[in-house]
């Protein structure tokens, strides 16, 4: 097996590409250049892709039928969602491609259950919209969500704002329907919170970034929506004062923390300096600051509870200053400060960018040594710390030195990684915390992985998958 | 293969016995009867079965080097601990039984990152009370806590009166140690709340019922200490009025309710029958009741929530009666309504229990559907219906009708069984909502699985398990 970044799949014979037509009829394939091209490229251009064939199969019955041809031709298959991957697990590269995009149905919607079933390829803004009128909460959230897919975000088990409270997509999934790689359609759309009845297989395709078959529908998990939300900005002098207050609130709020996202001064200052239309939200300027969401079924809770916890921890020095926005619009443009960090990094050149995990015991310390380890390496190096603490989880980001070549600070990318994740290893934390390993990462990540799980998980894959058609070059 | 109930292992051969007994040393295993025979019999003397060997490992690496030995020779193993499971699949009948009583260390307990990891031969109660030292809550709570044991409830995926809010044993696991089949061990005992390296293969071993491999230590996940909590007992006219509160109350409290128990007036009136120094809650009698918990981190959240939710109720008719605990001691009176339950029944003889559940929706038609059907097949047979309605999951158990002869009631039970299970098919539902399947339920899960889930569930063991020694007759 290869797992090559850039590893090719095999020609396909012109008869495959021939039965697959005739399974799915003319609006169930493209070559049309103007629909197939975008689904090569990733959107940051770091990936470009070919395929033999574009299949667009309008059910689930027909993906059985695509991928069981593809089976008994040893023809390697690449699915794709809403291709906002990060880690290029999505681009093929002479694989056949699926898009589940014209797979759109709400098959489902059961407030009583608190679960709603629903096609791969509904967007997760679909998703959430459906949820809330049916007067419920679907938590998932992140920046690609008009554009990511439920199959997409299951496939790559998505993690997001909303993880802190409600958990990763994994989390939020109670039931799948698969295609298998050998073009059988396992047929677990549970609805039930409990079913002790052997093994729980979903959670194989769950994160499996197309390995292991092709996720086509989905039972998502329902939620209350809050009464009341409270969002407020916090000053603080150290990362490690700003994790102090994050476990105090999750304990003295009883976990109705929703966010609690991490912010340095000078990933907020390129924010106010490169975005327009953005301020200062507080009277002075602090190290580090954090934006908070309390949310509450009580209808006066949330905003009680977050005066209670600042109030407590000015007592006692944790914060340095902190602003509870007064309403929505207040709210929203907090939340800008923080959504707006990869825009503002943007406008500064090239950058490195990991999306690691540590303890958040231990994420204090790792973030210190983090900046020591990448000064030493590339003094000057801009080093963008911020993200989703409250998982143990950010987006440790290093920015060229003021007027450095590109070229040159993009060709040590790997070597920068290296210093970024070997201590992360060290630090008993994860070189991906949420946007999966893909064909970027996979290599990167034997060099960290127990071989044992990894020997394991090689054995799990080829007792679904035999002939390992399903996204070869992604994964072990 | 064969997956019988009473399925017997081969013989195992004396040199290999004499192999594992140099491995663990005389501390490491027994065959003093005072001591192997309690784990050969399940607690309600349902199975009694045999074992060449007790094997008392007291380190991970003495239980993989017994594996490993079981592995080379084709000696088959059962896992037992804390032998309180309710459907076989702890009982040897020829397997060497390896026990992990001796693997009680607490690994590490770190509040800041909400984890401990404790050795799978700590119980239930030892995990909670280890939580409680760390000011964390380990939510995860069952009758035979003080017996069970970590390596059991996660092997059995577990669930208890909690799941509403905290979810299964599954949700409550952030990493795993295992010897595997082949001996090698799993190190996955992570502390993190994300990573997206690859498979999350610890899915696989919970619920397992130890058909995977050995569960040696847990990383399990810590929660808040609420500060505030409310318990009533409310009256319904219809099982389903019941269920519109439990509705109403997951959207209202925003997610606080921590249990909400079903009862109806029969299973009630035994217990009042039957179990000293209970009374009445009410002062008159209804059909159908429920004990429901709301617990806050607002130290005045709960009952503030409790009054609000109850007051709407009562408005909307959807309540007839209600009396909200005054303190600690009500509480714990109200709650011993529900736990004693199985207690009463016991004194009215011989039963059959169900542990079933069906998506909430159909909840309430299915407990009509369910207790006419059990009346066509045996008329005055006596109906107690009771449990985690929350969770959609009802204790369904049938009584003997009065004056019947407990031997013919007995030898009706796997076709009474049948009538109840073939309705939950019909409803969606699951045959063994918390309990496994164990040696007595996998032969008749069958009869209701998706034979692609039972392949693939069999493709995956064997990748896992070559040689199938591990518990080899429980499961498919």
């Amino acid at each position: 097996m290869s797992t090559s970044a850039f590893a090719e799949a095999p020609p396909v014979a012109p008869d495959v590409i021939a039965q697959i037509k005739a399974v799915v009829g003319d609006a169930g394939y493209s070559e049309d250049a103007m629909r197939v091209d975008p689904k090569l490229t990733e959107w940051r251009g770091k990936w470009k892709g070919h395929t033999p064939l574009l299949v667009l199969p309008k059910s689930t019955e027909e993906v059985a039928a695509v991928v069981k041809i593809c089976y008994d031709n040893n023809v390697a298959i690449t699915p794709q969602g809403g291709n906002t991957g990060l880690v290029g697990g999505q681009i093929p590269f002479g694989e056949i491609l699926i898009s589940l995009e014209r797979m759109k149905a709400v098959r489902d919607v059961a407030p009583t259950d608190d679960t709603m079933v629903l096609e791969a390829g509904l967007t997760l803004l679909d998703a959430q919209q459906i949820a809330e009128k049916a007067n419920r909460y679907f938590p998932l959230s992140l920046a690609a969500e008009g554009t990511a897919t439920v199959g997409g975000v299951i496939s790559t088990n998505a993690g997001g704002t909303a993880v802190l409270r409600y958990g990763v997509t994994r989390d939020l999934v109670s039931g799948l329907e698969v295609v298998l790689p050998n073009g059988e359609i396992f047929n677990g759309l549970k609805r039930l919170r409990k079913d002790n009845t052997g093994y729980d297989i979903k959670h194989m395709f769950i994160g499996a970034e197309g390995t292991l078959g092709i996720i086509t529908a989905a039972s998502l998990k329902l939620f209350p929506i809050m009464n009341s939300r409270s969002t407020a900005i916090v000053a603080f002098e150290s990362s490690q004062k700003a994790i102090d207050l994050l476990v105090r609130a999750k304990q003295e709020t009883g976990g109705q923390v929703e966010a609690f996202e991490l912010m340095g001064r000078y990933g907020l200052s390129l924010v106010l300096k490169n975005i327009p239309d953005t301020r200062e939200p507080l009277g002075a300027e602090y190290p580090w600051y954090a934006l908070i969401e309390v949310a509450s079924g009580d209808p006066e809770g949330a905003s009680a509870s977050m005066e209670r916890l600042l109030e407590a921890a000015f007592e006692e020095n944790l914060v340095l200053d902190a602003v509870i926005a007064q309403n929505e619009t207040q709210a929203a443009e907090f939340w800008r400060l923080r959504e707006d960090h990869s825009a503002a990094e943007k406008v500064e050149g090239a950058a490195w960018k990991h999306d690691i995990s540590v303890p958040l015991s231990r994420m204090a310390e790792y973030m210190e040594e983090g900046a020591k380890a990448i000064e030493a390496f590339l003094p000057g190096a801009r080093l963008v710390a911020f993200g989703h603490v409250g998982d143990g989880n950010v987006h440790f980001n290093v920015i060229l030195p003021v007027g450095m070549d590109p070229a040159t600070f993009n060709a040590m990318r790997d070597e920068g990684a290296k210093v970024v994740h070997d201590l992360v290893h060290q630090y008993e934390g994860s070189i991906s915390a949420e946007h999966g390993l893909g064909r970027m990462k996979t290599q990167e990540a034997l060099l960290y992985k127990d071989p044992v799980a990894v020997a394991a998980m090689q054995a799990l894959r080829l007792a679904l998958d035999p002939k390992r058609i399903m996204n070869p070059h992604v994964l072990f």
